[in-house]
């Protein structure tokens, strides 16, 4: 007793899912906890950057007029009328031949226009006063950092949505953010199905294998900018997998089942589906591994039940997954970013279907090569630890030669692409 | 009163430094916390995968010599002897003329040679038995994952010092380290100078600045793989300075100063490394931004003097601080990774000094692209945001035109390459 069921290629499942994706809600959280999370707003400049005209770097701050005529055998004398440290500010103007030691960052005192650096002033003393000789003609602005030149008040620095780099969490600073607005993590469950399966620290046992799509899963969602919540593996019961699946719909944003999915005799998430009054979105996809990936919708909740197979509960997460994660942590680029590359490696399987074929991207004169990593049995676990990306290879042909170019999704990719961006570009001339 | 530093090029200050660098201890964490921390040993298969000859599909288990002869018109019928579950083994050899029932991930029953999938039989009932109806000729190994054919029994799957990927979790799982033996974090401690800085959360005043420095850093050390510990922002009187450092060293494995490293009347960094009986490793360096970088050693733990000026400090992070820390985490790849790019825009500014631009990388036909982000003045911390790599720059030359090939640092890499790598991979043809 086969069901049959009807498959749809990829572009019209992630269509499907992609609306009930939804924005979570914005929590404030220090500035030291925000690398690596999502901005939940907009970054936006309090002031100009630099607020202030300020020196660069140590040296003299003087008046450029002053070093009109100057040259190396007719050298200028300014008097030095003080100093300005980093964080201070001169008391007033600088008058006419006068210049003022200035520290890298402070701020260039009224009068002045220009700072010349250390090494190109010659210090002395006269009767008791301090003077520098300068032996050249400085243009006004030289090495001076000019207010606002950096960041102008009110700009939008970032948008939300964004990965919080290094660089992006010192902006946050900059901008006075001691608590970030970041984009709350998701919370998806997961659940693990499947007779066969051994918990991580148990001994083998003949035809069995240990667990590892719930914890390979949980590190996807981490990735991704979620936040796991693992529920274990359930029953082989249905009844009792049933109220599992139905308990832990409500501690989560999203959840998702490993295993479970096919056609099989002990495959129980499309019975569960049904008894929950789920609107399955699809349950089979024009692709390898994966094709029997399952999205459905219960009040809004994404459940997703994907394969039990390694390789494809992997290519599932990244494909349906996390477009969702990252609408709900507010970025308009949800999806993993699409680039072409030159297949590294010959790919001679013929497969009627569109494959996602894990693989390594390297580099090389300038070129980005994309490699299959190891075998591509789709239960292969090892091939996927040296996995970055998956190489998008359309059906229907006899193979793939070495030097061909191909698309690829990058999985470490933190800037992503909008879903019109994603189904756009492709490389290769795909049915889609 | 100049006090004159002899510069040396990038390469020898990294060989310098590279020489205090150690490894760091090891720690067994849950496998659950595994992701995104370093391996701590290398990790070893425990078992052949698959650990026995299993079904990749749901089907049926046959023995391929009663297929033969079998066509079309010839179809042959086995009867279904019974079936097992995944988890499950089938409790005696299979006959001739015999099929099993067998779930994705089940073991192979003894006297079975290959898999049939669901939708290529027909399945039938005659005389209260069940029978399957096979159309073609079925090669013994059709749809069998072998024993081992994944991965044999004691290979190294993963290196010490590697980025653990949902891919290596997956791997963990599958050969039970319910444990991960993870490289330590290298604690690594922060502290900012400088009269100018103000708290992030103060509000501005004139030639003052948000201290942005700290928490960057922070997100960089964060990054690379370690952990930052802020001790905040010291004080300008050199004793208390001191005693403030002096204090901070025993709490961490490296400590990193921002500011107070330049030739300034307020850098006292040069002065606590003399009192403290340091090793200066170098203090000044043929590169911009971040020529005064300074290391110092000190019992064997290294002391980084980071400019106060933000992109200074960013590079002079990654240049110098990070291949430590990487070291500390096993890593045998402890530097960013080095590529070519074609730069994606003019870059006219000479300087006689190499420089690291700070960039960002795209993509475009198959190729890397290394655009310079924001204006170049060295202080600039917008640009910062967006940047995810380092472009180098020669220095000597009139500037560089959008098009011509440069070496490029990727930022984001978890990677990484050796020194000899690194020291050797450079596009343009530099005089370090």
């Amino acid at each position: 007793m086969v069901e049959r069921r009807k498959p749809i290629n990829v572009n019209e499942a992630i269509s499907r899912m992609i609306r009930f994706a939804k924005a979570g809600s914005v929590e404030y959280i220090p500035i030291e906890k925000s690398y690596g999370r999502f901005l939940g707003e907009d970054l936006i400049a309090d002031h100009h950057v630099p607020p202030f005209d300020r020196s660069p770097y140590d040296g003299f701050a003087v008046r450029a007029a002053d070093t009109d005529y100057t040259s190396r055998n007719h050298p200028v004398e300014l008097e030095i009328a003080g100093e300005i440290g980093a964080g201070s500010v001169f008391e007033r103007p600088v008058a006419a031949c006068e210049a003022v030691r200035i520290m890298t960052g402070a701020q260039i005192p009224d009068g002045c226009d220009a700072v010349v650096m250390l090494e190109e002033v010659n210090e002395l003393v006269r009767n008791g006063k301090k003077y520098i000789q300068i032996k050249r003609n400085i243009k006004a602005g030289t090495n001076i950092s000019f207010t606002g030149e950096d960041t102008q008040k009110g700009s939008i620095l970032t948008k939300k949505g964004t990965y919080i780099t290094p660089g992006i969490v010192a902006l946050l600073a900059t901008f006075g953010y001691k608590k970030v607005p970041a984009a709350k993590k998701p919370k998806i469950g997961v659940i693990a199905t499947g007779s066969e399966l051994l918990e991580v620290d148990q001994a083998l046992e003949a035809g069995k294998i240990r667990n590892s799509n719930a914890y390979m899963i949980q590190s996807q969602i981490t990735r991704a900018g979620g936040e796991a919540l693992y529920f274990g593996q359930f029953s082989d019961d249905l009844e009792v997998c049933y109220n599992q699946v139905k308990e832990a719909i409500d501690e989560v944003d999203m959840l998702i089942t490993t295993g479970g999915v096919s056609v099989g005799d002990y495959d129980y998430l499309p019975d569960i589906y049904a008894k929950l009054g789920c609107h399955v979105l699809f349950n089979k996809i024009k692709m390898r591994p994966g094709s029997v990936t399952t999205v459905a919708e219960k009040n809004g909740k994404l459940l997703y039940g994907l394969s039990g197979n390694p390789s494809a509960c992997y290519v599932g997460f990244e494909l349906y997954a996390r477009p969702a994660i990252r609408t709900f942590l507010h970025s308009s680029y949800p999806f993993l970013k699409k680039e072409t590359a030159t297949l590294g490696a010959d790919f001679l399987k013929s497969n009627p279907f569109d494959r996602f074929v894990r693989g390594h991207i390297s580099y090389q004169d300038g070129r980005l090569i994309a490699t299959p990593v190891g075998l591509d049995k789709s239960n292969v676990v090892s091939s996927l630890a040296g996995a970055n990306i998956l190489i998008l290879l359309p059906g229907g042909t006899r193979g793939y030669e070495a030097g061909r170019d191909v698309s690829v999704l990058l999985l470490e990719d933190q800037e992503g692409l909008t879903m019109e961006q994603f189904m756009e570009r492709d490389v290769n001339s795909r049915k889609d």
